[in-house]
């Protein structure tokens, strides 16, 4: 940390308020919009844990439980029992080598896809309750700033998301040629 | 909800991405940020959790159970869990009625108030990662906008803050006669 750094450390700790301290309030935000989230999702039998499941695998299928634990950061206990009753429920398939667990890729059935569709609203709603009174503007720059704040502390992390979108691309092209070679 | 805000959900659940959705950047912000700051605090013998109940308990001494829970937004196992630690620990002090739970108030003990001093710096160090290349008024306006959203998804969080800050008050008041009394 250079000089600058250091200073703006030792004011910010002198200064410390729970109140002004960005990750307080982020969990603030947080826990409130899980709470009521959980509330909206029940009659539609999906969980939190499951929704962010549903929203990561719509965009990127055919990922691996690595790749999926990584993106949704859900912990690995959750995350299995969570695939595992999306797998029984019929909302997520499992494909690949059952003996090598890491090389399994994970979809969305037509099932999953369509318990997808009829959530998202559900969690549009909170998201605007929480916005309510943000203009255009203030959401894209607010935006602008978390996507600096990911950024500075994953300085890796758009290399990432490119390497794994080059893989999605790669996947959907291969899943294209299956079918044609099938019919 | 009204017909604008319908709109609004509407528009943005055609247009949803995960690489713009709100809640998903915070969560890939926080667990980031938590990552780091696991291994700065392992030295220093204090979880993330710890850190919590430090930094609320330092500006809310005499709390419940139920009110640190409510602040922390720490689910009550882990919660309980680490309360016990902390008073065998010596970090936190237990004062009140043994036989109703609902009644005990926690503070910090010296050492506990020497942890949160020592855990502090490395904290706001990971805030500055986070938040290297804001300005001061990015940073302000940034956490104004946090504020609008806790507004927004709890309109009673600055009343039940404000609450909570009359009853310290008489808390501290009531310390200082007893202090008196006894001398």
């Amino acid at each position: 940390m250079g000089t600058r750094a250091l200073r703006g450390v030792a004011r910010a700790t002198a200064s410390f308020e729970i109140e002004s301290h960005v990750f307080y309030l982020f969990t603030q935000i947080l826990s409130r919009r899980n709470l009521a989230l959980v509330d909206k999702l029940k009659p539609l039998g999906v969980s939190v844990p499951q929704w962010r499941i549903l929203a990561v695998l719509q965009e990127r299928a055919g990922c691996t439980m690595n790749e999926l634990a990584g993106v949704t950061t859900i912990d690995r206990t959750t995350l299995t029992r969570a695939i595992d009753r999306m797998a029984e429920t019929g909302l997520v398939a499992r494909r690949g080598d059952a003996q090598d667990r890491r090389s399994v890729r994970l979809s969305l059935t037509a099932a999953g896809k369509d318990a997808f569709r009829r959530v998202l609203p559900r969690v549009v709603e909170q998201n605007e309750r929480a916005m309510r009174g943000f203009s255009a503007a203030e959401r894209a720059d607010f935006r602008a700033q978390l996507h600096r704040m990911v950024r500075n502390l994953d300085p890796d992390y758009d290399h990432r998301n490119a390497t794994w979108l080059a893989g999605r691309a790669a996947a959907i092209a291969e899943n294209r040629r299956n079918r044609r070679e099938a019919s």
